[in-house]
């Protein structure tokens, strides 16, 4: 059976491109000096032949002695699938490796050990998973939106396949989450006797590159995305980036790793980066910090988990302070390692092929992981809503009573305030104020908004996102 | 043959005490609800039962079932050896956990499958982790300076114990370098197909606690080092702390597996905070950073490696500015992930528990770990200098041609002056100025600063340190 290219040419052409040839790894396949007859081989075959899957082939060609030395076998790459035979490649084809367009190349091939996913998308993407781990072959993926989309349906099918058998399939995805940082293993393997209070962090890169450019280049928002994209850092689909919605899609994959739950990811509430101005800069440099893009989950007791993506306001004394540009870093607050941080490059061709390389040495001299590691509970449940201190941004025109009005809906809705911003030099036909809360729900201060919003000095809606700081910590409730 | 305990005695009356009692991790052994009788066992015996070995034994009866479910086994502490059997321990012992003070009841016993050595010392200890995998048992250990000292050795043993087995066994220290950061699994999983061009961090958690309690809280170097000995956080001799001695033997342990390089420790420069003043930190203010003290090392070409331990200079900007108190950091700078950041706990019951714990877990699910992972190279060699920018600071009493002679000194060794450093507010019988220099060798700064010493305006010795800024990266050559 062939399967419809068309589908994988627009995924294929709709992800940004960021290869580049590295000269030093990308060289022909050297005569390895051990004795070759002697060693078992590992058979790969890639399903993508792009910017990750042309790193991967890179790093096995430029290692490939070390890794017969640590492993004790030789590592292959003997097909990979392309959508364009045509297309020149920006890596050296190793010696012997087939290039194809035909999917049951590789489906078809049971002399190939461990099947890689780099192409992208849900649709033929999970088709070729599910295939490969049925015919008992393990597998390796980059692909965050399959994982997000089918972790336990794929997990359902490995145990399925694996019952009663000596030689089970593995099946691994460090590279889904956050490029090069290895959070998944971290996850699997860091935790195990431990339990993790809260997972947070910078997980998306073109958001924090864009909120970098923002506060400390002073870029426009417009100005800022335009950047982004050109270097590569923004989706084909922005809006999957500033709403927030691809850092969603990873804090759906932390909490079933950290909490065993599977949530709907229209459950988690998302706020993206689109409402900030360059006030809301001001007012974080006065209050001595800056804003990121943070995803959060955090377990709340009684078996509760709950989790938001939103700017948040971050001081200087945060780990995540300094995590400029397209990093990303993720926070972890568990019992016995207090607190554990993890910062790395979120994307790109080599970072995200490590992660990849990683896993199939891993599956190479043959460790296990259990699946799931963390199993799925029954018992928790998702909650979708937290308590925090918060930052409102105001804008208003002119008028008597603003303070007395502010602080009689406050009171009305149980929001304590903190303290109140105003900076003398904002412009009078951008007049903007900002309240920052003592510990509220989130609930209330979307009321307290929603009055305000209705007061005649109010102008445009209020912008609202929770405080981070070491003596004011969020909770979710 | 029982081994005489009086060493045993001293070492563990030396180390210092972070023990208390977590109440929900402290719980009698459950009766389990999997099928006990189906489940192979794993049977532990635990050389201490201080502060790490209470946490171990409290983890892995706290999370028994957890275990149970994750490895398909049931994980039992079955022994641990004590200096003093009358000991009041600050754990439950586990039903049928014998303690005993005897060594051979643990080292001759073949039902064990694991020792766990966290008594600390590196002679004793030696002698048990030794004939321990002599017989075939899997080790883990916590313990850093055995590490340091004898990590080849070990390795050696191990090499001639597994020749030509089927069943190998395995040697785990996680905890032995930077507590609770996985650390050792990172470089032997994470950059598997990746090379490290630099390793620094910030890898003593005394000398960082000091160092912020003097720079944010304004303390003197003396009621820093009292109350860091107070929380537990200095050795039990601090001149290893504060001498940047355990720095320096974390360093040489993150080279043998960064570079696969043995080096000995009096070989790598060490300069550790004796020598810092309230006027540096204010200095480092000024300049918009901090000062911590690092250690660094550095693939720099030829197959070279150098490194220090230092006091160095770092910005705002730098993701070790942020990390502060008794808080460890290590960064890796290489070529496939650019830069990684590790940040966590680096000393204290529960993290260093859980380290080992993650080790234990690792091979009661049977995970490899070739070894050693990258084996050591003959063609590396280490070098003993760098090149940075630095920071030096002179002590002087008020003369004419002070900047004339300093330039000429500086002119003499081809040491570029970035800036130089003038606090206005400081006493005149505490005067002294800092200049900053551009990227030159060590080696030209110690003879700038040995001539500057015999001016007569010079009081007391210059001190300098490398200064760490994104746009001047230190190279070491």
């Amino acid at each position: 059976m062939k399967f419809v290219l068309s589908t994988l040419v627009l995924l294929a052409a709709a992800t940004p491109s960021l290869a580049f040839v590295r000269p030093s790894q990308s060289v022909q396949r050297t005569a390895p000096t051990l004795n070759m007859a002697a060693l078992p081989e590992v058979n790969i075959g890639i399903f993508g032949g792009g910017t990750v899957g042309g790193g991967i082939v890179e790093i096995i060609e430029s290692k490939r002695e070390h890794f017969e030395k640590m492993t004790g076998k030789s590592i292959n790459v003997k097909k990979i699938v392309v959508r364009d035979l045509d297309k020149a490649r920006d890596f050296t084809v190793p010696e012997g490796c087939v290039i194809t367009t035909d999917f049951d190349d590789i489906l078809g091939d049971d002399s190939l050990d461990i099947i890689v996913e780099v192409m992208g998308g849900t649709t033929l993407a999970n088709d070729v998973v599910r295939k490969a781990l049925s015919n008992g072959q393990d597998v390796v993926t980059a692909n965050k939106a399959l994982i997000a989309a089918n972790l336990p349906d794929i997990e359902a099918l490995i145990n399925k396949v694996n019952e009663g058998k000596d030689e089970k399939v593995e099946f691994r995805y460090e590279a889904a989450v956050c490029g090069g940082i290895p959070i998944i293993r971290s996850l699997q393997s860091d935790f195990v006797g431990d339990d993790i209070t809260m997972i947070s962090g910078i997980i998306n890169g073109c958001t924090n590159f864009m909120l970098t450019a923002m506060d400390v280049h002073g870029k426009s928002y417009d100005e800022a995305l335009s950047e982004a994209s050109d270097l590569g850092y923004a989706e084909a689909d922005p809006t999957l980036d500033v709403g927030g919605f691809d850092a969603r899609s990873k804090l759906k994959i932390l909490i079933r790793l950290a909490y065993g739950i599977d949530v709907e990811e229209e459950d988690i509430s998302c706020r993206g980066i689109t409402d900030l101005t360059k006030l809301d800069f001001q007012y974080a440099k006065m209050m001595g910090g800056s804003i990121k893009l943070i995803g959060v989950a955090k377990a709340v007791g009684d078996g509760k988990v709950a989790a938001f993506v939103s700017p948040a306001y971050v001081t200087q004394n945060d780990s995540l302070y300094a995590v400029t540009g397209a990093t990303n870093a993720i926070e972890l607050i568990s019992k016995n390692l207090e607190t554990t941080t993890l910062i790395g490059q979120g994307a790109g061709r080599y970072p995200t092929a490590n992660s990849c390389i990683n896993d199939i040495i891993s599956l190479a001299k043959g460790d296990k992981t259990p699946l799931p590691f963390n199993p799925p509970s029954k018992d928790a449940k998702f909650v979708n809503n937290y308590e925090s201190n918060f930052f409102i941004r105001l804008k208003y025109k002119d008028a008597l009573g603003i303070t007395r009005q502010c602080g009689e809906v406050c009171e009305k809705y149980g929001v304590s305030i903190h303290s109140m911003l105003q900076n003398p030099t904002t412009k009078s036909d951008d007049a903007a104020f900002a309240i920052v809360t003592e510990k509220v729900p989130l609930s209330s201060v979307k009321k307290f908004c929603a009055e305000i919003e209705e007061l005649d000095w109010c102008q445009g809606p209020a912008f609202y996102m929770p405080v981070l700081r070491e003596d004011w910590e969020t909770a979710l409730v």
